[in-house]
């Protein structure tokens, strides 16, 4: 019954993000490509303003970050260093009847095919990094793969950024960027894709001040989840992952869980992964990655603190803890409590009836002007202002501003709250003003 | 002799953009990774400010556009109904000797190796798609390639842009995104890579009336090119492409050119590519892909005209524009002039001297406070001040701003200007205003 209800709970969303152009299957029309999606110009916008808001609190706002935009695909001796090309494979079996595959640690003791009774396979190792080939002579042409994290691409240039900016520690990089993984089983919507946009700190400390900064970054983590982003702090939770569960180079992480439709998974993930990497990197290409620390007079490498998530998992958080179905006005609204700041659209700027140009045009001016003072402001004169309200509930939009016989008169528009669904007149040069301060734009500006 | 200046300034781009922290080579410490480049900390920001402007011309200032992200895999039949299965290919030969690739049509009559003076094969069709296998089980796994263009993913979703949105023609689908093809031989710094980010709009058309949208597009490409980005109108040129070199799909397209240091090649292209992708699709699909309009009772599939680059040329070009030499103060001075909208560091703060204890307190606060309101704010203490000067200079930066002593008695700084490298005292709580007006953030607010 609870599983029922949290399945239809998740298609609800999956329906919702498709018809208002959110979110797409990936190459719908042709059967899709499992464990891919297309953004819609919805999905967009708020994916740009979940990086934004990472971006500022993890980057812009402090003193020592830097940040970095590596090339996907890299050296593949980069991927040798990292353990990758050893250790990054899922166990896999497949049924010898339907041939479908799964994850052997995920089937939990079955001895046959969850979807076909079929006999299954014995378990092998399934390599969970995309493989492809560089180069077009014969003596250049390699193997190489698409990063499953950026993590990587950060170690890498360690020591360009050292030599460009001389920082001195504790320091981080930070970078945002897609990364594939091969999943055996994509699915749960965005959660397990195959393709996803990851946002990474690797933050550089002196060892003996590893535990401090872990704490500092669990705390920026938690805030940013459930202030920036707005997440109910009891779907999220923040347990330490168990020493037989962590990577075999971290010596502690923690993974912040959220409550996804389906159950508590993971949401993001900080980990201390101490030297592993650079010395690792510096093994195997012949680099010095050692720091020279004016402070103490000595040279060593830098341990690592290392908050990481993926873009795809907040979307569907944000839209899971945003969605909700309400009685109102004797009808059921559907309504996305999107913080009014990540809200795809600011505004939505209305004539009251759409067949008398007086008020078309007048609403039309009130509406280029916002927009020139205010990003993502929406026009919309479709069906009545009962199905434009809802329409712009379903979306998230934080104010809906209505331009009426009135506004001819007296240069008031009405402005309807999408929480409280209270209107009020406000003045039409006011009104740029006024919304922003709704948004806080002020505070937030980065 | 001019060929060597040219290349001598290239060197000169690539160097400052790897010792400021710009770009540098991709997987630098292995070795590389040919046609890779990863930017820095100044290259993101750089990055970002281009395809903010890019984005905010060509959709967000608009009514009639809307956004994408689709994902980099797509369907393997996409490419089969785009025709890059078929024919997305290069000549290429090969040095039997040195083993070198080379494509065909950029030897020019050669019969030996540039190289070596080895022997060459015979010609062959090399394909630039990168090609990987997704999937685990057995029925499951198919090829898939890596996508050469953007193009393809709006193509695939304009049918569920329709259905989430109802545009009226003409209306225009936009998407940034990595793009990738393994160039036979990457080179020119950053013109010619294999992993690139493509800025692209398709703008969906009624037949009888491509000939007026190309032309505004045409219009806007080139203000964008020469207002927004500031390039100089003497290094741009718009020239049709002639019947023979356009794409087969084509029935007329326009290269914008820049004047790189090795020579005037393509920046930007614009294409008219009628209806050939989305009939494509549909006969591959199945999908009805046509477009019922209102205010001619017809139904059609839509023509398309297509604006697109890749930001990686755009980066080159504006470095390439904005690097200058100069004496300046009975010394060399290097600068780079970029419109002050699109450097990555708008202001830096200066403490006068870095061993008053008030001088860099006074300083922090300003430069924490200015931070607070203007985006890219840089603190710099090292050296003296003509050394940070200069090195803003190389970065780019409008505006250093040093806290002396008089700060501390009368509230003023001084502000010097990048480019007449004139000084002038500024009100302390008029600094952000000042800058802000100056960098015509009001006006270019989007």
């Amino acid at each position: 019954m609870k599983r029922a209800e949290e399945q239809n709970r998740t298609e609800k969303i999956v329906a919702l993000a498709k018809r208002r152009g959110f979110v797409f299957q990936g190459s719908e029309i042709y059967g899709g490509l499992s464990g891919t999606w297309d953004y819609g110009p919805l999905g967009v916008l708020l994916k740009r303003n979940i990086m934004q808001s990472w971006w500022k609190r993890f980057v812009e706002m402090r003193d020592d970050m830097y940040g970095l935009d590596a090339a996907i695909m890299m050296n593949p001796r980069v991927w040798e260093a990292s353990g990758h090309v050893e250790g990054f494979a899922d166990p896999l079996v497949e049924c010898k009847k339907c041939r479908m595959g799964f994850r052997a640690d995920e089937l939990e003791n079955n001895t046959r095919c969850p979807e076909c009774e079929g006999q299954l396979s014995i378990k092998r190792q399934f390599h969970v990094m995309f493989r492809t080939h560089i180069g077009a002579s014969a003596d250049e042409t390699a193997a190489v793969y698409l990063r499953p994290e950026t993590a990587q691409g950060i170690f890498v240039n360690f020591k360009n950024i050292i030599d460009a900016f001389h920082p001195k520690l504790p320091f981080g990089i930070a970078q945002m960027g897609k990364a594939f993984r091969n999943e055996i089983s994509p699915r749960d919507f965005l959660f397990r894709s195959r393709e996803f946009e990851q946002m990474e700190v690797e933050y550089f400390v002196r060892p003996e001040e590893w535990e401090r900064h872990f704490d500092e970054w669990r705390k920026t983590i938690w805030d940013w989840l459930t202030k920036d982003l707005g997440l109910k702090k009891n779907h999220v939770d923040d347990p330490d992952v168990p020493e037989a569960d962590r990577a075999h180079y971290s010596k502690r992480t923690i993974d912040f869980a959220f409550d996804y439709p389906f159950g508590r998974k993971e949401l993001c993930g900080l980990a201390y992964r101490t030297d592993y990497d650079l010395s690792r990197h510096a093994q195997y290409s012949g680099a010095d990655l050692s720091y020279y620390d004016e402070e103490s007079g000595k040279r060593f490498v830098p341990h690592v603190i290392e908050p990481s998530l993926g873009v795809e998992r907040v979307v569907f958080a944000l839209l899971a803890d945003a969605y909700a179905e309400e009685e109102a006005e004797e009808e059921t609204r559907t309504v996305l409590r999107l913080r009014p700041l990540l809200a795809p659209v600011k505004a939505a700027v209305f004539p009251l009836l759409k067949n008398k140009p007086e008020l078309v045009a007048r609403a039309r001016t009130i509406y280029a002007k916002l927009k020139m003072q205010i990003p993502d402001i929406m026009w919309d004169d479709n069906g009545n202002i009962g199905k434009r309200y809802r329409r712009q509930d379903e979306i998230g939009t934080p104010f809906c501003v209505t331009v009426d016989f009135d506004t001819l008169k007296d240069h008031t528009v009405t402005v309807r709250d999408r929480d409280t669904m209270q209107q009020e007149r406000i003045e039409e040069n006011a009104l740029a003003g006024w919304i922003s301060s709704q948004l806080s734009l002020g505070l937030d500006r980065g």
